[in-house]
């Protein structure tokens, strides 16, 4: 049964009419009373899933016009196209008469492709999720608990002493109730760790306006290693620069969103 | 007049009804018979951008489900929310029943915006435009020729000796008619290299599936320095992450591209 797990429970769309699906939006994925963005895009891709052919959203683009309330919420989606190899939808993501988050994805089968491979990086090396700092305590965002999330010693210095300097973020982490990762939730592990940006200095929230997620494989069960990196903060407006492996060391996604620094 | 440049001219839209713009898809922009994807993301964008009120394309998603024919073309724009800072809109550029390229975008206006600035890498030192290689010659695409565009030495080996075996491309671009870049024009700056697989070995086509533009800044006249990079390669599937930085060496454009390679 998918919903045995908090997130396939928590994503599920169910139908409501041609291309129209119906959420909700459930308050275990807040932080700091928001839904996070990841998880928003999760029931876009879920409802996108039930209308394209292909299993696994390769590339998948959300910008965040409006915050969304938890609540329940309309999905519509549109096919764009079905080809052979790969299918394009949008869904919209709606509650009143305003669209909270669109999302744009393309999707294609993994187990279908076959080409050339040539991996310039191995997958970088960090302590053990033993020897890492555990992201939980009676402060956390509800959104955290849902997630087993251990950041590496280095990068957790903004919680355990002082922001280190370095706009980074890296760890290890996995569904807190056990649920697998797969190609469906790499979007929700994408935007599943601190900002990068508490790691130099106080910011209050940082709302994502955009966030592209290119899965480029099928992740293998155990941990995800997560790197999360800035490199421009420019008047206010950051990239968050992320990279995902799973537990044999294969890249599985990357991602990049655009985010504001409000202080 | 803008249209005393080609670039403004071959991405004009006009008015063709409420959310419709009529366009016209030039052969100039063509790498092998089809149509540069940066191209027909200006064109949308130019749609997009006499829709919103504001003037910056900060976060610009394009995904391509079909190849786009040299023709006229219809573009859709829709508006999905003008907020204070920031306006979201889509634009689909449609030929016959098919929709060829969907770009979403947000904009804002970089002149209004206000925030703590943190780079963590300077501009990287390249040898200077006229220590670099033009990419030019009989063979050259007619969309390379519509750029004054020269590869550093290094990465340049592809096309003067042989692969240099590194999956990059770096060097200087500016248009060949002298028009200066501006924020509308970096989503076409940010897919006019050749690509990074060139460098490694033989490719035949290496046709977008995805391309994320995220403009940081108004670039100044002048060069603008790239740099491509694709780190994985993985059955056919690469990552094109590009940099763009004015003649002052300011970051303006932070790219990335999910493309396939045909061989």
């Amino acid at each position: 049964m998918p919903d045995d797990f908090v997130f396939d429970r928590d994503t599920l769309t169910t139908p409501a009419g041609p291309g129209r699906w119906r959420a909700r939006v459930d308050p275990r994925w807040n932080i700091a009373g928001a839904p996070n963005g990841g998880y928003l895009v999760s029931i876009a891709l879920d409802a996108i899933s039930r209308t394209v052919p292909h299993p696994d959203p390769l590339a998948v683009s959300a910008h965040f016009p409006m915050r969304t309330d938890v609540a329940e919420a309309d999905v519509a989606v549109e096919l764009v196209r079905t080809g052979r190899a790969h299918s394009t939808a949008t869904a919209r993501l709606v509650q009143g008469n305003g669209t909270r988050v669109y999302v744009l994805a393309t999707f294609g089968d993994l187990d279908a492709v076959k080409g050339p491979t040539m991996v310039r990086e191995p997958a970088p090396s960090f302590p053990s999720p033993e020897e890492c700092v555990p992201a939980r305590g009676p402060v956390a965002p509800d959104f955290i608990k849902q997630f087993d999330l251990r950041l590496t010693p280095d990068t957790a210095t903004w919680a355990t002493s002082a922001p280190s300097g370095v706009a980074e973020m890296c760890g290890w982490t996995r569904f807190a109730d056990g649920r697998e990762s797969d190609t469906r939730s790499l979007a929700i592990f994408a935007d599943s760790f601190p900002p990068t940006i508490f790691n130099v200095g106080p910011a209050g929230w940082v709302p994502t306006l955009e966030l592209t997620v290119h899965v480029r494989g099928r992740p293998a069960p155990g941990w995800l290693q997560c790197r999360f990196q800035t490199r421009y903060l420019i008047e206010g407006y950051l990239e968050e620069d992320g990279e995902i492996w799973d537990s044999g060391g294969r890249l599985v996604a990357l991602s990049r969103q655009l985010a504001l620094v409000r202080t």
